[in-house]
């Protein structure tokens, strides 16, 4: 299953805090919890789920900060799409923890 | 109009060269040319056009290392989006160079 | 204190995988970690800690797939710099749950 | 020869124009022209040169925000890094074009 990585950076906010907006994006991101897994890390969201229903969700995460009426927003979005076997969030960070203990 | 900055990175492809992908990628974006504009950077290939299209686009052009048997694709997007007036490419560059004439 | 979001992409890898070149870099993490604090997801690395720190383990970590026999290396790095208080990965997480809880 | 493509983005402009501070560090560029070759996009800055040279850059455009009184910054680099054979800006869209024409 491919992972996404995404920031949303509204640009024209007056102060430097973003905060609002990323609560606002977990709440959209909440209402399309049955078709993507996600996770909130310091830097970003990673969505996990099938390429059509995380391109739709990417789609309205990038809508949010317009929507509070920023005029102005630069998206940043990593996709890991790997076919040759099935890959969770979980998976990866076990396959790296395995290669670390082995050694 | 959105501008859509786009690298995709072939993993597994066993040398370092990935310019026929890149090639690849640049044939699809010509069968897209009556909806998108595009530019090839030495590092990046942009986009421009309406949001649905681009999204659109940028699904067709991540398919393209595993139409060629690449199992694994790292897909990097950088989105600009303004709204408060009509940006181009060309604009863009146009309003820096002003910037730097006027000083 | 600013904090580094960043993936190291191996070129030319044979195979799909790239979990043994994560956990060599978690290694060189680990002898940094006096002066930079770092954590694992599934998509990237986070390292906080003070920009000159920061930017002399980003090129030690950029070595590590060179020093494995890799010939190619795409380094993707986000920095996130805040100056007006302390910002801290811990931090910036419960700003945003804050305000989740708020609403 | 590495390239680097980089954006700089300032948080809490106030407005939704970016070009001042792209103009700015247009000019750091200029400065350390001797050490790196430069292009301006309509999405990015490409630099390319040695490694320290790069990395000594990068650390001074990333301050070109702050400079002027902006109190966080974004800044997202790409670091494309080939070791097998001597890259440069110019070689790398030829191969891409060649290829395009060969079939």
């Amino acid at each position: 299953m491919p992972i996404v990585d995404i920031t949303i950076i509204p640009i024209g906010t007056e102060t430097p805090s973003v905060s609002s907006y990323v609560a606002e994006i977990q709440k959209v991101l909440q209402q399309n919890k049955d078709k993507v897994n996600y996770q909130l890390t310091p830097m970003s969201t990673l969505i996990e789920g099938e390429l059509p229903d995380l391109f739709h969700v990417i789609q309205q995460l990038h809508e949010v900060p317009f929507s509070k009426g920023i005029m102005r927003v630069a998206t940043n979005i990593r996709i890991d799409d790997r076919r040759d076997k099935k890959s969770t969030m979980a998976k990866k960070l076990q396959a790296v923890e395995q290669k670390m203990t082995l050694e």
